[in-house]
């Protein structure tokens, strides 16, 4: 049972993510009120015991957690008619706390904060790194911006979806540690990609080859989960890359407002926009071998 | 005692990696002859039971390693007046098989190998990875290339030596390894300090940023040992980055010869090559941060 | 006198191309209406014989050139109170063409053109090159992106104010030339400066190197006007490199939403940010051999 | 009738280029001695007046003129039995001028001078550029590396085969001017393929854009001269694009000796590269808008 005074909290976006995330809210304990634009999705939650709001207004509750695709999503359920900010308005809520968990542009995220702090509504923007595997088992990486205060009160409902937490500045802060990420994954998708397509090339034997790399400074996270797919030319069934596309543009646009250049990334995101120009923007981000396959003539 | 058909092994070359190579190999039993330019180094070899040659003719044994700087010089104890040919001559040795342990360049490996079956010498190359603690702890990666029965010949040597010991193809496959973990090693370590420059021109705190990083798919060994010098802006006391970009230019070397672009590897060769230039060659990769520091101006 | 059925002119901003520029409508015979933010500056034209209008909505004409820094001055002077969009109504305007002549984002400008659409008015998109003396002699290149009849309605404006006028396609088209040009002009001030800080590096004599290149495929119109700059190291006096790279990054996002690869623009790009951040920003775009200086250690 | 006095000269490599340079040598009124490979090719030349050598110890005069593919070949000449070297002893030329006027490594022409010194024998590099057309009607740009004394005692020959002669400092400083010539050809020809690539995917029309181009900063000899390839997608007929690859792996050599970073050559090469591995080794090197076709996709 629920303190009266404890904040109600509700959750927004139950998409591929958002759905395990609040699933494990709502199984944690969190009495909460979800929403989804496409409502139907929000079933299996109430069946959990989740509030299902069917207007957007009903949503707009003390603390409210967004796991939408794009900053324009997160105005959208702001500024309709009917929608938080109204809703806030009309059920008197004073200083409501908007944690924003999908991946956005940097400055986007601190533009926006200042234009909400007009209106009392306090930010925190909190992606994620993990993957659907990480959403369903509450082990995902999340990267915190914010004021400490806001920060620690949702805190709690953070350690229901992740395994580390970490609160690393003011608003913005999150997604500025998740381009930090994404700037790494992406060029090592590459790099490895460079380095088993120049192997092949040269008639090596790449299983030993894994295992040597493995066994020294070359080893990764990326080559334990995903080196199998480089050698056997697997690209499907991973996220999207024209999704990590998307973060990248978000790490140069930072770059260029803070003035520092980012060499690597402009180099990886030029061969990812080639990927995406060549219809695999839906593939695994390993994809990136094509380009070798591609210009070393491998595939002609 | 030794089995009079065991045949005879000598390792010539007894620098940083080389000294301790060969001291596990007497420490693991095997009767051997060691041979430096600059004798001295030999002496705790002499101490440990090893046969000190202080003639290179003295070394031309059965089976002679080598753990010197470049081609050239190994070239140079082959050709020498009173050296391994001349040696394996006078010696009666009809066919000795010589093991390349140093990095040297791939294609030049595989042209000394045909140049040596003439004199029918075998040729097997063998280069490392781990570094002197590899070295010492005999946890070296062992990346070898030439044909199945000289590697096995020499197989358990190698095994005294390192832990990840693997055949990957002819004669010069090992170095093709070798480059590969080059091409990762060298990127990654441009890679970690745009992020890490990123992060910190945002502002945002450094620390958990780490912790957030290894807990995903960002995570590396190179994050994981060499880290704490993106943080502490500590460059000194690593391996020289002037011996990585040696290694670099074999892998585009042998780029250009197979025909497989290695763009991004291009880009982190330039800012090794800067590096020199700015007279940081004798500093650890990570320096690769440096190139970040000025040119955002935060080194002015 | 002018013919009373004779579409009225007005142009707006008046800055260090904007001035020139209709100076030299006016000298054409032109009956201009002109405007400025800081209305100090249009007093040359009132001489002239232009009519200055104090308020915007005076401005709000049949035919409107703007020459203003941004897209966002552009719709700053549209939609203000008192602004043109309020002026057209008012003063019963109903089918205004707004001709764009500044350097802005191609999308920018169709989004923009499509927004208009909806209160009938017509854009034509004309940015320039030439710089300010291209301005004052009426030698500009313009580059027009609209309907045909529009843009041959304001044609005889263009040859006022130009020598090589040309209509390229559907309203942005202009833009996209002008990124084409920017995109050429960018790499070659790179490369130019790669190319002579080799050759000073290897103590080569530059001022015959200079004839040599001249005298065959390696000559530009950036050599022959800037060569001297790069000799000189002078980076002074000329346009600002810091607007440069506000059109490679136009450049860039249309290549990312058309889906091309740039990836010399995206090096040249990075390099020039570089600039910016080592506080460069207000030089020649010369000054691309400052990094090179920089970090070949020249500069230490 | 030449005095007895004059120095006798030779000239060695009947290609391309070379026949038609001795052609213009022997027009000229220098009784010339030539040689070839292939002997056939002589042929016309000894129409012409020039004297035939069968054997290369008979072209082994006082000066020799070399128009060789690559410094090997040049090795080759001199080393051979019945060589140069031996020719020069047995003809008791005392202090033989060499002429290098292939583009060969500008390392290499400086390690062979040291060699060649202690035999006595002089070396100039006089690279050229201006293709077939140039080396046919004698306007080749000649770049020139060597002592003062050997280059004014060959320049009358310089100037019958080309326009602009320019002497630039020791020997190998003509092949580093013509590393320079190559580093700004190459990088233009990938420009100048994005320029178009990036107008043709955002569907702007052509012919009007290069007509804009031509009229300011962007304007340059290649687009002049090889802008219609572009637009007709037209790579045959040119000079090979695997012999501009060449040239640029030497400016790299180069710069790595040199400690001077060439990031866009890093990149123009391996795209280079590429097209090499794609099997267009044999087209112009326009033909690197073929990177731009394939990897936006218009090429699928
Ligand atoms: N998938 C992954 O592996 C990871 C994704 N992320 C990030 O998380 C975010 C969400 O990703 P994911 O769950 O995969 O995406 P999905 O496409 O699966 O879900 C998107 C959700 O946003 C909702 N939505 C989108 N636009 C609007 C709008 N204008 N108004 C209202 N609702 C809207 C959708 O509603 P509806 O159901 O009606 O369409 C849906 O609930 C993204 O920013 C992504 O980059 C971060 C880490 C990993
Ligand atoms: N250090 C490291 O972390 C790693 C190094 N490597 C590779 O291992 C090789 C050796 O490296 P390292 O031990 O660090 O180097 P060192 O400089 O410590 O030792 C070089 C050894 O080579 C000998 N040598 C060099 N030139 C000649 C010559 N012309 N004739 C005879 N002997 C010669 C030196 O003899 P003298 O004592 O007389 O100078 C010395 O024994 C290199 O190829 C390196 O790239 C590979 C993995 C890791
Ligand atoms: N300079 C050059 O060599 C070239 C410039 N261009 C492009 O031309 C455009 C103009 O450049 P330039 O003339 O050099 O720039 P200036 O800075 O000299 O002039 C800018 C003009 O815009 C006006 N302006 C700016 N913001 C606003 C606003 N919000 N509301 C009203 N007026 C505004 C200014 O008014 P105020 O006087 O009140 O400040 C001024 O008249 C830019 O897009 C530039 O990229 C193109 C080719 C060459």
């Amino acid at each position: 049972m629920r303190h009266p005074e404890a904040p109600r909290t509700a959750f927004l976006g139950l998409g591929a993510m958002g759905l395990p995330m609040a699933t494990n809210l709502v199984r944690g304990g969190v009495p909460l009120t979800v929403w989804n634009r496409t409502t139907a999705k929000a079933g299996p939650l109430g069946a959990e015991g989740a509030t299902v709001a069917s207007r957007l207004s009903d949503a707009a509750v003390d603390v409210v957690l967004t796991m939408l695709t794009d900053l324009r999503d997160v105005e959208e359920v702001l500024d309709a008619e009917d929608g938080l900010l109204e809703g806030w308005l009309r059920n008197g809520v004073e200083t409501p706390l908007l944690v924003i968990m999908g991946t956005v542009s940097p400055p986007g995220v601190q533009s926006l904060a200042e234009r909400l702090a007009a209106s009392a509504v306090r930010v925190v923007d909190a992606p994620v790194s993990g993957g659907d595997v990480g959403a369903v088992e509450a082990t995902l990486s999340i990267m915190v911006g914010g004021e400490r205060a806001d920060v620690d009160q949702v805190r709690p409902l953070f350690e229901l979806m992740g395994r580390v937490v970490r609160h690393l500045g003011p608003v913005g802060s999150g997604q500025v540690a998740k381009a930090c990420n994404q700037i790494i994954v992406a060029s090592t998708a590459m790099v490895l990609a460079e380095a088993f397509s120049f192997a092949r090339t040269a008639g090596v034997e790449l299983d030993p080859l894994v295992e040597l790399l493995k066994g020294g400074l070359a080893d990764s996270e990326m080559l334990r989960q995903k080196g199998w797919r480089y050698l056997e030319r697997e690209y499907g069934g991973g996220g999207a890359l024209r999704n990590q596309v998307k973060d990248l543009r978000f790490a140069l646009e930072l770059g260029r407002r803070e003035e520092i250049p980012l060499p690597m990334t402009a180099a990886s995101e030029q061969f990812f926009t080639a990927l995406v120009a060549m219809g695999y923007g839906g593939e695994d981000h390993t994809a990136a071998q094509r380009i070798y396959e591609i210009t070393s003539g491998a595939d002609a």
